[in-house]
């Protein structure tokens, strides 16, 4: 089983894509590759962090997962492979692959710097074609993580919101507003019980009950459930919170218990 | 051959198209994936269906088709999984997947209770990465369809508008509107004859004739053909049809002949 | 191995390139496609060349790229396969395949004429799916390109415009623009040096220095590199050139050195 993931912020207008494709297919012919996501908003780091972390767990033991929101290409930013208990991880150290590893066994940190597992020339504006992909390759064949670069002790991390746990509830806020215009929180699922009665407020105005499945209200009305990415979520039936409830990235929610 | 096909309204932004092929790959590591659309507008069960019926036929015998526009997902709708003489079709029990089955001979219609077949835990909100694909990918690696939950007689048809044979002509209406803007009608190509002088009306404004080919008409010029999807379609050489004409989805149109 | 590429203006909005995955894994099972881009605008011819020229390169020798973009779809254009020594090249005769014929040593020119390598029946408006992805995938599993038809000694030759050395620099001129705003130039990176300061001017205003990589300038600040397709481009570091410095396609360009 040889499979790589990419997350990027490449688009799919232009050829970017499709060249990473073929670098990685020169290498590791049999290789299956899996979009998670080429929309990140270019330079997004938190966006591309968010979408790697919630996807990379549905996939199988061994996937090289490449991640290049990168918007220090070619400047002093280092370049990485980290292998975890799970996964290999290959991607610019700039925090875009902090939020999954925290969820990960590591087991090695290594820097990119043997070029022979480089795509030659490099070009200074596109290492994901000519660094990463061709390094994620060699890693889906079977090279050792040791072979790609010296060892490094950490990776840089992401500063993430944390929620906050109060007398009467939880604190948190928005982290991502998916495509559907639902505003995914930073507040776990695990621990939060449904069937409890728990309301869900911005700043002081309550705007849903935490319920299990969005149509456990009436279309057009809004609700909050576990979400699938971990996470609690707040949507309107069959409509797009976020513009319903005017709801953005970074707006503190709270949930509290009756 | 493993082929297993996706249609769904889960857009390419976010991570949710990435999780179900890593469900789908997990469980049938030598499964080929192919999307047919992420971009049906969400929850729209008609869009979904004339995709999926509109492809799934151009696949060889064998194949997996799944099909998640879903806006009751969590709910009371059903999920199933259908044994064709050429496929298996895997979805909502919504009618997403009536107008493909419409095509087909079906051998058995199943309700997907066996949750031996689901990835665990199931969300209430992803059926389509925790159930379809996990089904889906079981049936590709060559799983009984009987194993998957009791039988099921009948499958919920979608509404679909049928075209009206007239003493000289035929009455329809727009049921499609292709990215190119091309009307995709609900007249069936067979038994049009283009040499045979057919006109096309709005109403009872005359629109064009019909022809074998785009170019068939000089650039800015609107024309109907047979079209690909092996229905009627209006366009416009080199334009816009839908935004040039006023063209849109249930608009009634007919063809008369000389 | 075998790879076949696909560069066209279908979107993937519908259900277009979904279907001519189908015919062509109903004929190479094992095929492994790789989307180069679907999201040419209609009909834009070379904006679909400079894709395919752009890409092509990076993939495996022995691959098939296919490149479709035919507004004369169904009329007198003629549809070819080009072998080259390291691949084929499969589109309609109407110059999308010319760059990147143009970078290649050319051993046959075969006009599609054997309908044997179709699919039946041929529609007239869609000869990606009916006519390209069979005759691709029947290369891709090693049919000779001469059993596809006649020889043909040329190939439609799209215009391009070419640079031109002036005494102090070299007059170029924007001919495409990436997704995040970067326009690239028809000036070739090979033979510029980024340290011998050369200046870049639009018409007589000047634009920005060439350097190496984006952050060789203060975020928000305009700079030239030598881009990754090979061609000068200009940028804006963290931010969009075109829109920034209302750069468009055909607009001249220079380079003085001092």
């Amino acid at each position: 089983m040889q499979l790589i993931t990419l997350t990027t912020d490449f688009g799919t207008r232009d050829w970017f894509v499709g060249t990473t494709k073929g670098v990685i297919l020169g290498i590791a012919p049999r290789a299956a590759i899996v979009d998670i996501t080429h929309e990140i908003p270019a330079g997004d780091i938190r966006a591309g962090a968010f979408a790697l972390a919630a996807a990379c767990r549905f996939f199988p033991k061994g996937t090289v997962h490449v991640a290049v929101v990168d918007p220090g290409v070619g400047g002093a930013r280092k370049a990485i492979a980290v292998q975890t208990a799970n996964y290999f991880f290959v991607g610019p150290d700039n925090g875009v692959l902090s939020p999954a590893l925290a969820q990960e066994k590591i087991k090695s940190v290594r820097r990119l710097e043997n070029t022979d597992y480089f795509l030659q020339p490099v070009s200074h504006t596109f290492h994901g074609r000519d660094i990463f992909a061709p390094v994620a390759a060699h890693l889906c064949r079977g090279t050792s993580v040791r072979k790609l670069g010296p060892a490094q002790k950490d990776f840089i991390l992401l500063s993430w919101p944390q929620p906050h746990l109060q007398p009467n509830g939880i604190k948190g806020e928005v982290v991502f507003i998916d495509r559907f215009g639902n505003a995914i929180t930073n507040i776990e699922n695990i621990g939060l019980n449904p069937l409890g009665r728990l309301e869900v407020f911005l700043g002081h105005k309550r705007l849903c009950s935490v319920r299990t499945f969005y149509q456990s209200v009436r279309v057009g009305q809004a609700v909050a459930v576990p979400g699938s990415s971990g996470f609690l979520e707040i949507a309107v039936n069959g409509g797009n919170a976020a513009r319903r409830l005017g709801l953005k990235i970074g707006d503190r929610v709270s949930i509290r218990w009756h």
